[in-house]
């Protein structure tokens, strides 16, 4: 039986087929710049947006026409797995992701909880095992429950740091088993609504104290994943401590977490935080902090987490373009943390959702790439800065020169700056390359 | 002679009093928890703003009124120096701020620019001398000249960096010799226009590195002042890379720096990064780098730094009540880095402008000082929180607990959250104490 | 038996009462400017956010805690209206406001529908005629139900479009029935996702054609309240087309209906479209559109619809201040469209969140009043525009200018301009009458 | 002489030309939907951008290097209607657009500064006459100079008002004898900078007045040309009152002023308001208002008006899109309304600037073009809208239907939608066709 009967497994077909169910871009096996595109862009889809999502808003009710409607409890826990590899599989994409409660059901206590959970997980290590699909990342949801109204690890109850404790005990315990490359964290609810009620440090204090304890109990069991934060400004908070990479960066090292951690970057949550996703990206390369994508896009004039499909080929040219100069993602990936627009009703914009989504990142690796390897930005940045590669400038950079060498060197000397940064230019460059590489 | 004929010394009449031209809630000798208004408030007054301030804007030409104009060059400096204690006086404000470049001309090189710089740094000094006034910080203007177009410690030139090295080396120099309590660095040109041209690495390597020169030849010249930071998201640059406190802190423990640098937190460089005031102030003294103030406000409705004078109560107390919990600001101060609106373009506007700005923090001085002293929001922390003080919650801050005993202890406890964060009730207590204390 | 045993009757105890559950401001007897503060302040309760709010936010499941739990269909809206009667008693508010299927639960069909509308509706006027409480509005709800995902009055399907209608006019009658003094549109989802997909001519066309039946149904069933549009630029849409005032002025103007129409305006609706409440005040009361008002508060550093209690004394005054000026709101009331915090789930939280409500704005009416008694802004502004009153300025508006007489009378006279606007010293003002008003 | 003797005449070399100072897309006698490509793209130069920008911003001094640096007064403007009538032969661009006060300098009354501009218009004139390029349109800068500091038309004193009207009076002069086809108002300072001294009313009552005697003035000599109102938000001034296309809609209307005006759309002044290019445009459209466009764009994550050329050929596409559905600009025609950045401070760049814009347009165009053409968007439209063609639909759209009617048709039919928007697809469309038309 098959949940998407509409729907065969989806080909590259080129940059011309009208076929709205083909790749256009998306060309697994091609190779650029020494890898195949399936190796570059490891694309994942994420559990939530694709099997569990309702359509439901702030303003509307659940409206989503889905193939599994009519089950409730474990049984529909059941049919999603079902459904899930079938769309892998006719997607073609060979990673997921999900947090616990997206798979499983809710007991009474975590015993229960966790009964369920392994149920579903028993079901999907042999999925796996058939399919060959992989576990991208998983990671625990602590902010739909009300119990987490306050935040979990920044809980001003100890009893939620606790639940939520053991909730990352399992969720790593479930990593392990599924083979999990990555383990991510992040915290919807750890942050603050008013700074009136909210003792800052000790959150950000037990913040750490958990992550320590995340650490220490995956070295006990031999997990050896990587592990991600992701950060994001605010919503559901008024504002979330891992704000961008930067707040992230901060709290890392503040806390000595900056060799076990590298960041989960999202597109809509750069945006949100004032942003470029480029942005995000580049500062995490440039600390060795970036671990892995979601690759989404949100709408600059919109002031939430609107979690579209990444369909902006200039956002991804940019975003591939960090990933190739950090020599990729390594253990990450591309996952869509996506969701179909609620007017997207019906189980078919699924698939059209994840074919936009991967064939502007395939577009955008290929420009991206084409623009490395010829060395359109590189070359310009290397004669831009040429200066410091010798003289005064190497002696600032080698560490030779004082205030005072420098002092000397300038006191009568006019300077005046006369060299255009070229950004038209370059920006017509990018243009050029985005429509004309092949 | 005077600058300001219709000005006499301000002096604080009371709540009552209709005077526009009396302090209303600013009442230097009142003690107000242990000090005086005067000791807790340390206003300083921003040279630029009041004195070389033109009104000019991107669609509009210099407009202002001033009793300076129609000198120029060394002439105008001198006046305005005169002008400046005048107003310092008059005002009854002990500190006051400058860059380099407001004080004094440019000349054809810096040895010329250095000279000038002398001329006015021996008169201010014997106006310190005679009046009392203090320098609470001065600082470089590595953003106005062409020569920094490209920024200036980030410059893509090594000739320019050696000329920003040498300005911060006389920066220092003068503030040895007019005994700065500090010494603070905006980068306003330090960030990208687009990262299509911009090596962000090594333009942070050296960020840092004229950090680490600066704090060099303080210990040789033996300036004690605190180095700060002063961050700000954007404006000129499309990117800054100080963003805000989180950036500031995650770049100064990046570069080893972080024992040598504290943060000069400004209310509308906050905003423009998507934070309240009180945000950075809490995330600086949590992180031990709250080191001074810019004490203005933004228009929450506009993208730019409107740089208004202070006037919401709310927001003044919000920040005094982070003052007073950081005990204070130490070698800092209050700088108003306010400018009056273009069409409050007469003299006297500069009055008003400092009136209303200095009875807002006095205000928020006192009535977050009784919003300390009556524990209004510490005992409702303490109560939220206490759970973290005894049992598994304190076995979880003095690090005894591990995920696996969390388990243990929470795996057949339901766990739901039902005492309120009562957001709605503290808003009310800020109100009443914001009309009520006398 | 009571839903809120907790609680009694909210009494005006005085601005030093230190009893979270009593007004410090609210006095509802009190004469302001000839009026009671009741009669001036025509309060209204939200039915929505206080006796159906969940608790869910997208990121959260529901969690509020409230008497009525446990109850489904048509007894739980039955024991809503019983909790929103003791509620409104002991709040001391004589108005309330829903939308139609806030008191009822849906059916099958839309008969089934209004069956179940009719039961709670006749409990609702028996209550309503004991208590002497009042129906502020009545509007319909046209966003929620999966079926209005495209729009309600502007949707693709004419079939919605007729059920919108459907519902509209039983709307009407159930306001006619309850003596509504007011009847609301707001169009949440009129308004779109992507123009790659809408035709916004024929949607705005339906849209009038809707509120056009409107009219001429009202007028035949004689139902004489005013109606009312109620702008917000986005959220749920991406666009809804009544973006704040101005459009929604733009909008009835084209349409012939600017004189059947004002607005309903709403402080957070006004920052999310870069508006301060008083300026949509403002604009609505110049054009004869201002009908009632929305009483809440939005963050404006969050670019979602908070729907916070207002608790900013600021923009309370300015609000009453525009409303005073109006003369009052007529048959328009101030309505707590806002909603406790999601981490304040106690059922005494709507309590503080209607007093702290109550009390803000009661503390602005008498600030306000204070301000237009003492002319304080008029005063200024008539000094400000007396150019207007002779010469020259008489002639511009009485018509008797024109291009060339005014370029006769200006091509050889110098203009400067060198009054001052004032804005600090209006500002310092400001503080003081909000501080010292009696 | 040349001024800029390192360019030749900008060719159209074809999409693969790796010259920077060709045209990639821009082939203006290609024929596109029956039109040329320069019959469609009535390309224009500001003036004010490409000849008086001076690199100066709030934090910066004038940086740029231009051949016409050293002169000043009469001579300066001389020498740059020069480079003027260079530059557009050299671009290859048939219109430009000015302020009177871009051209020529200001003088000590009116009448003087009237005798400087003859000088230049009459230049002007001459340089038009040999050269075949167009006014598009000139408009007054009623926003610089200290007099406009609280408006213009909008000011509290008579004697500016005169003055600008006296202004606006030679700017109708000066079309008339350029031929200008349109005629602009763009309201820098026509707002507010703060509600408590300002009368809106009175204002926007005078603002009308004035665009009344404009309209009779062009009558009364003559000129043809269309009036158009440039809306933006705000900056400089908090707020402007012609905020968006539906504000100016709503004035328009008010004051019975909307047969004589038409819009002129700026991308970023829409991005400001919250809203995106193409909506704007498409309002204006559907009111009969679309006249002219400011082809520019902004940076959605910055506050303010950045002017940046138009790249982003998304925008470009969107833009051409509603331009093609109004059946052209008629009379209007794409002002470049965009300055290069301030780090490309030498002449060539003003090139590059230029060309990225006209190819980004040009591209913009042909993708357009063949999405009208290939019915895209209108043929998913068409389908999506068809139940308004018959049955019900059709009696909604003609005026039968009335609420009863519809209440009997609906009233026990359950309404369900289950046709998706099909965002997700229509969005890989576009991209597909950005990429593959020819």
């Amino acid at each position: 039986m098959a949940y998407f009967p509409e729907v065969k497994r989806i080909q590259y077909e080129g940059r011309k087929s009208t076929n709205p169910l083909a790749f256009k871009h998306y060309n697994p096996s091609e190779v650029v710049l020494g890898k195949t595109m399936e190796e570059h862009l490891r694309f994942a889809v994420s559990y939530w947006h694709t099997f569990t999502l309702s359509g439901s808003d702030p303003f509307g009710l659940p409206n989503m026409i889905r193939p599994w409607d009519g089950y409730s409890g474990l049984d529909l826990a059941k049919k999603r797995v079902e459904a899930a590899f079938e769309f892998f599989e006719k997607m073609g994409v060979n990673y997921f992701c999900f947090h616990d409660r997206d798979i499983a059901p809710e007991g009474d206590t975590l015993r229960e909880t966790n009964k369920n959970l392994d149920v579903i997980v028993s079901m999907i290590r042999e999925y796996m095992k058939s399919s060959g699909k992989k576990l991208l990342w998983n990671t625990q949801n602590m902010f739909s429950n009300p119990r987490f109204a306050h935040g979990a690890g920044t809980s001003p109850e100890a009893d939620v740091f606790a639940y939520a404790a053991a909730q990352v005990k399992k969720g790593l315990e479930v990593a392990l088993e599924l083979g999990a490359e990555n383990y991510v964290f992040w915290g919807g609810r750890e942050g603050y609504e008013t700074l009136l009620n909210t003792d800052m440090k000790l959150e950000l204090d037990n913040q750490a104290r958990l992550f320590h304890m995340a650490c220490d109990y995956a070295d006990e069991i031999g997990f050896k994943g990587q592990f991600l934060i992701e950060p994001k400004p605010k919503e559901p908070t008024k504002h979330q401590y891992d704000f961008d990479a930067a707040s992230a960066i901060a709290f890392l090292k503040t806390y000595d977490l900056d060799k076990r951690f590298k960041l989960n970057l999202e597109a809509n949550h750069a945006t949100l935080a004032g942003h470029t996703f480029e942005h995000e990206l580049y500062v995490s390369r440039i600390h060795g902090m970036l671990g892995s994508v979601d690759a989404n896009q949100g709408d600059p004039l919109l002031g939430w987490d609107t979690d579209e499909f990444p369909t902006d080929m200039y956002s991804a040219t940019l975003a591939m373009y960090q990933i190739l100069k950090n020599g990729g993602l390594h253990s990450g990936g591309l996952n869509f943390d996506a969701k179909v627009r609620r007017a997207s009703m019906t189980p078919i914009d699924l698939f059209y959702g994840h074919v936009v989504g991967m064939d502007t990142f395939a577009r955008g690796l290929k420009v991206a790439a084409k623009l490395v390897e010829d060395k359109v930005f590189d070359q310009f940045i290397e004669e831009r800065y040429k200066s410091y590669q010798s003289g005064i400038g190497q002696d600032i950079v080698s560490g030779k020169a004082t205030l005072k060498s420098l002092e000397d060197y300038i006191i009568d000397k006019p300077v005046t700056v006369t060299t255009s940064g070229r950004q038209e230019l370059l920006l017509a460059k990018l243009n050029q390359y985005l429509l004309e590489v092949e």
